[in-house]
């Protein structure tokens, strides 16, 4: 697989509202999209720190698997995603080198983007995501 | 503060060796560097993706804070660096709009970078690093 950059790093937080004075006023970046993605129950604010984006996850259900998160291991860094040309082409990869896969194709993720997770007991405890615009 | 990109993304490991096999063999990304840092207690290990590295933290003392972080929450995302012109800058500044800090003075990190770290509990439970060459 080719791997381009790192497109965005997810953290979880219970609420976006409240963690904006800390990324637009005192890291100085810009909230430039918020957006739902239902698939996912969660509401989600970019912020671009040259090629990567800052993606923070705020959940919009209990049932959402970043409020389990939150409530297990507290607000923080919840995913790395990778860019990558070719999503399901990069899962097949992974999975024919032995890592358990999350989806085993793609599908939509925000911003248009088509998004495939791995396994973190697979990936070192890295919740690992490849992105294909 | 300006700050111009992602320079690293910290992951915490128990050994480098055992997830070697993941980053070169799976992502396919290389490593270019392994250090040993003594202040930290830590060996890094240093792929290169797109602006970006991941650096790989593997504890060498048990009384090392990597150590302690993955006694505490297993191995996994430790932290996130953000580039920066001015290390000490940005950590007056983050200080002043109320941030707490965990190095009030830049000090010598991996790579010849001078760094410094924000209180996760100020940062929304991302331990925050900022780094200037």
């Amino acid at each position: 697989m080719e791997i381009t950059h790192i497109e965005h790093i997810g953290i979880a937080v219970k609420s976006i509202e409240e963690h904006l004075p800390y990324y637009e006023g005192v890291l100085g970046l810009k909230c430039y999209n918020i957006e739902t993605v239902e698939d996912q129950k969660v509401k989600t604010a970019f912020f671009k720190v040259g090629q990567t984006k800052i993606e923070l996850l705020e959940p919009t259900d209990e049932t959402s698997t970043v409020a389990k998160f939150i409530e297990k291991r507290g607000e923080g860094i919840h995913h790395i995603a990778y860019a990558t040309n070719n999503v399901n082409e990069a899962l097949a990869e992974a999975e024919a080198k032995g890592i358990k896969l999350i989806d085993n194709q793609g599908r939509p993720g925000a911003e248009g983007l088509t998004i495939g997770f791995l396994h973190p007991k697979f990936t070192g405890g890295v919740l690992t995501e490849f992105c294909e615009r």
